[in-house]
């Protein structure tokens, strides 16, 4: 990997593309080069960066040629079709699809946490969901504390999850309403203007959907506890930016609300909401690099048990941020 | 009680006033007379009831002078005011507020299942919150077969749970973003348009809401569990009509999730969604008389585990309707 490496961003007009460029913007990170590709309907655009003007593409054959460094943000099915691509010239893909974090042979990273997973020989890092990705600092800091025994997890995903498409739909729907007007749902199964719609991604012959399945197969694999007793029920909620969490957490052992507030404090990222009259919401997690946690409580229905409220804003701290540090740690290791 | 009793509901021109009344009007019940009752607001406005005209009134010492059964329909402080008043007159109270249900000498009733609790010499008769109420049936025939050992819920709840105002700001705050005005927040403590509030009800000093307490004290009083392990996180979410529930269930022996799919279909009162990719939501249950119960799925973090998603009209259902069947039991039951 060289120190300023070629970067390309795959999808690069999406939400989480769009929100790529500008962490990377706002990064330390210098590149020889940066390309930009995205579907046919971006083909030509013009985006500019740091001064320089960068004109969107379409990915072909030799699209990968001379780069070091490729940002996936497209669902799974384009990341499966086009990584291998990739791969074959040598390039490192960074994967933010759910395509390929649960093989074995592919480390799935949070940097600030298990970065260590990666080495030189890997061709593909994957970045978890951005639900598992707000789980992960708090549920290692706490077992590494006091043990974790069972995680129960209910999340309220934003839209913004589902894409651009899904974000535009909840408010076309929402004027729709206003104006007694048709209702259009096609990003999602379901209206979700005013409504919850309890899948997201799809339902599997267990009766877990997709994304109930990866946040506890991530977090188990993240946490390297592959043991761990979770489940994970999963719905999508009509708000625009960050998912909400209320987790439930059994412990080896006592682990008090005020010792957990001050055990996470002590944990970079996390914004924790101390007062319980004060707590993370959507709203106020949107747009900001921090995990927002409240409502930390002790849960007396179990010997040693914690309630709590996570909330971060899934494009940025779950994905683009994370897959930026990933691209940081990996050039600061291995750039030569 | 006169088999046509006097009926009053106080609090007749709010949301769950107004459909205490449709379903009086839908349900058999017979009465001599309907006294409703508003605040100054309303003084005076004509309701349509069965071909009569009846006029709002105000509350004052002698309202419930001949009234055999008062249906309350206001929040627990105005409860706490006036319930009293209805008693010296000899008014047997049904109160749809938190304000006695947990008090030992009042009875708190789903008819359908723990109306025996009724005694002739109870002169106030609590109904639930709604978000027990959708839990109540699922949760005691899951118990009489596999016996519950712990019970973890978070719920999803609708802002018509919090009253008309409360309904009227989510449409006027969305409004405002459409038309980039100032938000404004009275009815809950910060913008509910596309947020979401993990704050129902006052927060107590261990650190849950007293929604979250009264959801957990009511169904093991309700079932007769004072020994339940049980914790519940309440929070409101941008919806209309209907709260949601993630319910995860810790069995005290097996209870495969096709056992009970079958187990809840004999229970009336439920419409069950066997097919995974076919199931509950708001918009669903909105306007329904039936508790909405799917996504039943083994949880597999626990020897015998069960997850679920419950969807219910919290006004129509989780309220009017419960108080129309305790009042039609009580007619019943002790009509002469």
């Amino acid at each position: 990997m060289k120190r300023n490496p070629v970067i390309a961003v795959v999808g690069a007009t999406g939400l989480v593309g769009n929100e790529l460029l500008v962490c990377l913007e706002e990064s330390d990170i210098e590149f020889d080069d940066l390309k930009l590709f995205a579907s046919e309907n971006s083909e030509g655009e013009i985006y500019s960066f740091r001064d320089t003007e960068y004109k969107i593409e379409t990915l072909d054959q030799n699209s990968f040629d001379g780069v070091n460094l490729a940002l996936f943000a497209v669902k799974a099915d384009l990341a499966k079709k086009y990584a291998p691509l990739a791969i074959q010239t040598g390039t490192l893909v960074i994967d933010s699809s759910s395509a390929f974090g649960l093989q074995d042979d592919v480390p799935l990273v949070v940097p600030e946490l298990n970065f260590s997973a990666v080495k030189q020989v890997h061709k593909i890092i994957s970045s978890p969901a951005p639900s598992t990705v707000q789980l992960i600092p708090i549920l290692s800091a706490i077992h590494r504390v006091a043990g974790l025994k069972r995680v129960v997890v209910s999340t309220y995903e934003a839209v913004s999850g589902a894409g651009k498409a899904a974000l535009d739909e909840l408010w076309s729907q929402t004027l729709a309403i206003f104006n007694q007007r048709e209702i259009v749902s096609e990003a999602f199964q379901h209206q979700i203007a005013f409504n919850c719609i309890p899948q997201i991604d799809v339902m599997r012959s267990d009766g877990y959907t997709k994304e109930e399945f990866r946040i506890v197969a991530e977090t188990r694999k993240i946490l390297g506890l592959s043991g761990l007793s979770m489940t994970a029920t999963a719905v999508r909620v009509p708000v625009l930016h960050s998912h909400g969490a209320s987790v439930n957490i059994e412990l080896e052992k006592e682990l008090l609300p005020d010792q957990c507030v001050a055990l996470l404090q002590k944990v970079s990222g996390l914004e924790v909401f101390p007062d319980t009259l004060d707590y993370p919401m959507p709203l106020g997690a949107a747009n900001t690099d921090d995990i927002h946690v409240g409502r930390i409580r002790r849960d007396s229905s179990l010997a040693y048990g914690l309630d709590m409220w996570i909330v971060a804003d899934n494009v940025r701290k779950g994905t683009a941020l994370n897959l930026i540090g990933i691209s940081k740690k990996i050039i600061e290791t291995f750039g030569e």
